[in-house]
């Protein structure tokens, strides 16, 4: 049987969910959505779906086996508890929680509850290069890594987007994606700042430095307004050899004096199949499969490191980053 | 309603379509499977989906929507002539039939049953690159195409096929494509031998040249023993650019001495996404939307210039390719 | 000492040649030079560079110990006849002549001086990648050659160049180049017409297919006006893998929505560094070592299968290149 | 007239100088060396080209005009002086001096001789790509910098290099460059450790973090055992783009399901070019020419950045950065 999903949230992460579900998702349904905007819930609902004035109710609606999560973050948090209070499986945008409290909270209810419902969109664990680098860690096939450098650059960022919020929003992808290919928590982080681009004068380009416990270094540079694209690479460089993104469109065109190819304009180019892959794992997750995504306590971590690294932007000092011990009932479940 | 798909032939090509249908394609299930070897039937067939000793069968079953035709090449026509006896849509893997007759024989029933049901298994035309090429030339951004160059390289071809297989089992793949980039019938075709590898002395890799009507020329080396991969390129040459196939692996590594990437060992992965899509599309079309893929028509073009291409082969000549006018039938349909 | 070279034609080329020699070129003088327009050959001169109105006087200035002759196509044999007469070497813009009877002669009067004096400026012999590609067909490291693939864009090509043209300007080039990668002469030969760009009505891009007598095939694209820049590439596919040219400038830039790089504008760009090769080579061929260009037997036999080349566009018709014997002298002597 | 130089030192560096003077380079001469080591001087002696015992000798000898010094680190500062002190001109291997008061002590000689004598062989400001880096910044097509990311990486390290030695002899380099670049001086540092490699335990992998007086970040990677290849890359981020170096041999290669291109073993090859251009340009500037590269300013700077480094990576601090204000006299002088 199909798995008849819920949809709260129809902004652009949302609309790309729905779309994505009905175009390109095996043995999925969309079947009723909520959003505060009607209108926008009505441009995506379709034929047979359901709206839901409450988010809420449409979580507790019985149609509804499983929850998308993509309205403001704030909400992220209380909606999530919902779904885990009825034993509902959800897939939530990242951030998981705007506090680390409430972070814990999800962590402990889900754990109280005994079953694993909980998967944060952090998408790029689901994209084919980031998906090589952490094979290659596993099977140690270039040795034991030593550095990964990371590069996060938006063409333009929001206007409200402050050098800290860049950590919170932007640098928590590379944590998250870090821990991941990595396999192991970070211990330390310090962030140097740029001087602003005139482009965006109201905030810094940042330089994040991670070390893993272990000893590996993890660079991030994240620039909001990089203006020639969406641009993430990453090169993972280990003992023996590297191995780097190498994101690229189809075909390369060769015109008026260049030779090159396209760069993405934003997220949902560069990591559409991310995207689909994310969605059509979950279905299998959900189907009886193992939950391969970020769970609650990445979700947790990603947020506590990005805390401790907003510490060290402050502060201009090298700090701590002390997620503690994984409960066991990660063990099983991820 | 999902479409429920019947599979006839369950071998690698079977099996892949089966596998990619249950993982990736919203909106379609597979109900139930044929092949003349039972074995293999059982392994493809999972809960709930019937197996058919008979593929005639299979194509009659009431719960079947649709179906897919993987079986051996000699059966290829009477089985699409089978459905569209029964008014059922068929995705039939290339060559859609032995011989021109065969070929023309599947384009009249089409016609005179009045409703496009026929769709051949280039999955090429769904290729990003391709479809980029392809929306180059409508657009008209590069100006005229001049040229298109086609490098079809296999690692390593199998026994039985003789520089005359190659025509019609490899080149015939850069016949349908550069139609469908280009948007136009070829007029003329030549063939240059290369003199045989030491690794495969008894056949001659190839170089066909063919003609558009409007003069474009189309070059296609065949190499059926390259070793180092499976290795399709293409480089469209327009008045004012170019624009070149770039397939690429998700990451580029650094190893010993070596900067690059991996090679496709076939077409599997080669074409992984243009297989995806043309399941996807074939079920989009099915449910009102236009099919997007080779037609019967284009199938038996394909042929009838493949049978050119063996003229050119066998004289040195050059050798004029006279598909006809196509009829207005398929204006409307694609 | 330094070898004294006087130079003839102070045109583009010419004042090049002059360029380089004062700036990279050790152990080389610039000591005379020759323009028919006087201004040029002022321009060119330096102090203590002398100016001769004639460059019949010039070739026998006794201070000269070597020629550069740059002067027009016309100039070329009988210039270089006077300085095989005269004993001195001579560096010999392509073409050696615009006949093949004058390229006749300059092999038959050099042979009869019984010492090797004469280098033809097809400068690609010193281009790195090619002389990669050349070390591997020598090497055999990648097994046997079985195609050589070219590509030969101008950006814009001179209103004067016909279609005739292009294979007596351009695809001279290929021609020698591909004899000096595969060490093989050529056997047979046709050409195949596209349609003229809009940008150039006049004239007709052309694909020329050569086959060598071993087999090998190689394919020349000629598009003298490609728009985007000059663009010479070319790929060697042998029985176990390929070498591609892979021409770039030293940077890479990623610029409002393009990650690519520079295509060079003209080939004193592009072959910089082969012009520089070739003078330095020859020096050191004049101080006692072994001429590594093409010789005035490469010179003729290039004339003579852009000869066939031309009979082929005209008639359509595959027509064969029959060079005849190598004189032993050659043997010897490249 | 040609610059007479006379070589000190004939170990790989020394002999590579000699013979790039003897091929490459217009308007020089080699006409005297010394090593200690008299086999190694005459295997790098040629007709006509003396012996000196002692470096002294050989700087005072009235057939020098210039001088090189490859010779060991420690006689660097000592052999420069004698140079200045008879107002010869001197390319120096880096470092210029083994100690800061050393090298201050040469700029100081310099600027009281009142003339530009020393060139530091810094030779990466001749490398192409570095050049077009810092046109891009000199020209401001690009916006103004923000980061400037360098990857500098040996294959196999000597076994004496330990952690702090990495940063004096490698990072060094970076040091040097990114204020080329950048054209400012930095104004911080500090230095994160990698685990070490298990093929080199002795010495950590570093990330250097330097912030320029402006605000721009400097991140280095200096891993001295990466195996795979000599492999020095660069990442220049502007506010409206990016210029990366490129560095590729001519050709690309498709073997074995990997397509490529080789990796250089080691800075020989990765820099040729700039090594001929370190050199042409050096006997340009003597023959009334500008001085292209590292001043004895430049080197001192790099000395004490070094220093700087060295007191970040003991102490995990930030650490100043102050060279202090350049003497006038260079103002003229670069």
């Amino acid at each position: 049987m199909a798995v008849r999903f819920g949809l709260v949230g129809c902004g652009i992460m949302g609309a790309d969910h729905a779309r994505i579900l009905r175009s390109d998702i095996a043995g999925a349904e969309l079947v009723a959505v909520h959003d505060k905007d009607r209108g926008r819930a009505e441009r995506v609902a379709a034929d047979g779906c359901k709206i839901h004035a409450d988010p809420g109710q449409l979580i507790a609606d019985p149609a509804v086996d499983a929850v998308i999560i993509a309205s403001p973050d704030a909400t992220h948090a209380p909606l999530t508890r919902a779904a885990i209070a009825l034993g509902k499986p959800v897939l939530c945008e990242k951030p998981m929680a705007t506090s680390l409290d409430e972070a814990r909270g999800i962590v402990d209810a889900e754990v109280a509850g005994g079953r694993q419902l909980v998967q944060v969109g952090f998408m790029r664990r689901f994209d084919p290069g980031y998906r090589a680098m952490r094979a290659a860690v596993t099977a140690g096939t270039l040795g034991n890594p030593l550095f990964l450098h990371c590069i996060h650059r938006n063409a333009v960022g929001p206007d409200y987007v402050t050098s800290d919020l860049v950590l919170a929003n932007s640098c928590v992808h590379e944590i998250d994606i870090s821990r991941f290919v990595l396999g192991e928590d970070h211990a330390r982080v310090r962030v140097v700042r740029a001087r602003p681009s005139r482009k965006a004068p109201n905030r810094q380009p940042l330089m994040m430095i991670l070390e893993t416990a272990s000893g590996v270094v993890v660079s991030v540079e994240a620039f909001l307004d990089a203006q020639y694209g969406y641009d993430v690479q990453g090169e993972l460089v280990c003992e023996e050899g590297t191995l780097s993104l190498d994101p690229h469109p189809p075909t390369r065109r060769r015109l008026t004096g260049l030779d090159g190819h396209a760069v993405e304009g934003d997220w949902v180019g560069r990591f559409a199949e991310a995207y689909r892959c994310q969605l059509r794992d979950f279905v299998v997750a959900l189907n009886g499969g193992r939950f391969q995504g970020s769970s609650a306590w990445d979700g947790y971590v990603a947020s506590l490191t990005a805390e401790a690294a907003l510490k060290a932007l402050k502060s201009g000092d090298t700090v701590p980053v002390t997620p503690g011990d994984r409960p066991a009932f990660y063990d099983a479940a991820g």
